[in-house]
């Protein structure tokens, strides 16, 4: 499958760093926030700020910016994060944990329910008071746990056989933090992550600190 | 401090899923790989490969591409990736061991060399065959450990103090993997990273995929 482009992914990519921003104005008790202050926040250009939160429908005010509480909310609303997503985890390793203790998620609608590993020793486990099952279970498990997303930090080498499990499962989105770029059938999400792209922007970032 | 913004970031950030692309052809024996070749598996633009790739210095012939080796060198040269980068981690926790144990960035040219830690439980253990330090002995350690990056995956409560004390070790670029936006003197680096951006190009396609 090709799936349709999402001709604004570098913008969907920063909204959350936006919201980040947006909240804390909100905490300090701000009723309005300017595309001016979010892009030094961010070291973005404004314009980039404001031609990015356009997407959400909201426009700002010329000198006094953009209402944050109808900006959180449409952010929230644009990336569906005002709805509850369940999600399992495959692969109950460091990778899972620390995703599973990330705070952030919570808030933005993603709940990771259990964990699966074919490990018999972490089976039977809990990672943050969520219980640890048998990947053999998943097929029987996933639909009373309602989830539809499961997130894969398998070895490599069990990606695919993990992605047609959990698709054979019920699940229709995979947020994939293996190196594998996996073969699924048509209407099934995807979305690889790759942590050496941050590592990408530090790499350039420090050679130009150097001068070279 | 303002640094001075990388014009291409989007770009940058996707340099590492190119060259995971052109490895793999290079281990199946390809001498050329074209830029449609490489759109298709990514699911971007052909366009849009041609033009991040220029920024290596490597251009592709017509009808035959890019010579792989000379690309797969640019790359790495372009982000210094064939440079040893000497890291430390502070935080010894799940993320810590995830990001050490992550096969692809000892292939990238980053090594953490060591963690610190300020929970004495964990102090004296090692994470990968890498030692756990205490947090106070983060001064005099640095320097011999030759380490110039800082990643930090400390709770969000203690991570400015935590890059303070990187940074009057002598580190002078700093990952921060913290919710926290940073306040560093000029002439530090910081590239923070949000597991949320991900998680928010995942929900967009759930969206679509629903029809909404």
């Amino acid at each position: 499958m090709r799936p349709s482009k999402l001709a604004s992914l570098p913008t969907i990519k920063r909204l959350p760093s936006y919201l980040h921003v947006i909240e804390n104005a909100e905490r300090e008790g701000a009723e309005f926030i300017s595309g001016t202050v979010i892009a030094d926040e961010l070291e973005l250009e404004p314009i980039q700020v404001r031609k990015d939160l356009a997407i959400t429908g909201i426009v700002g005010k010329p000198r006094i910016g953009f209402p944050v509480q109808e900006l959180i909310d449409a952010i929230y609303s644009f990336l569906h994060w005002d709805q509850d997503h369940k999600a399992v985890i495959i692969g109950a390793g460091s990778l899972a944990t620390a995703l599973m203790g990330y705070p952030e998620f919570t808030r933005r609608g993603l709940s990771i329910v259990a964990a699966f590993d074919a490990d018999e020793k972490k089976v039977g486990r809990e990672i943050y008071q969520k219980p640890v099952y048998a990947m053999e279970s998943l097929g029987d498990r996933i639909e009373a746990l309602g989830a539809r997303i499961a997130i894969l930090t398998v070895p490599s080498a069990v990606a695919q056989a993990a992605a047609e499990q959990v698709i054979a499962a019920g699940v229709t989105s995979i947020w994939n933090f293996t190196n594998v770029k996996l073969k699924v059938p048509s209407g099934i999400i995807v979305q690889k992550e790759d942590l050496s792209s941050g590592y990408a922007v530090l790499s350039v970032k420090i050679r130009k600190l150097h001068g070279e």
